[in-house]
């Protein structure tokens, strides 16, 4: 499956989010994420951030795509992505 | 074509760049856009908000989707989106 991941979340827990998702996903930029992953990590990464996250403030939004890939991703502004840099 | 739009947006003309994306698609919730759009209208979204935007320090990715529609959409956390409870 393909998802698109896009993240909220409060400061103080914003790096361990991000590491989590970068554990499974690729880093598009800021709070965005996306990639290929099995069922049975998805599910891991889901269990894994609801337990990193607070339920009554945070929130994390997961696009689950029916074909493997969209079709295209554009960007207006700045390219604030980067797989290495960061972290 | 159906868009997923995300947009991280220095605080000063976040409102400016909420209220555009909300003429052309739905909002889903903090900085996340979705909707079904004519390829006129996304021209012209992209358009309005290139103008809206400091292309130094901030960005829009918008995802074009192949399908109509993706396939599912998970939130984890808070659902802290609402169509008519905002601005």
């Amino acid at each position: 499956m393909f998802v698109i991941l896009v993240y909220d979340v409060n400061q103080k827990r914003v790096a361990k989010v991000l590491k989590k998702c970068r554990a499974y996903l690729t880093w598009v930029q800021n709070s965005v994420f996306e990639g290929e992953i099995s069922k049975a990590n998805f599910h891991k990464l889901k269990t894994e951030l609801s337990r990193l996250i607070d339920p009554d403030e945070d929130s994390v939004i997961i696009y689950i795509l029916r074909t493997t890939r969209y079709s295209e991703r554009q960007i207006i502004g700045v390219e604030k992505g980067g797989f290495d840099n960061f972290l």
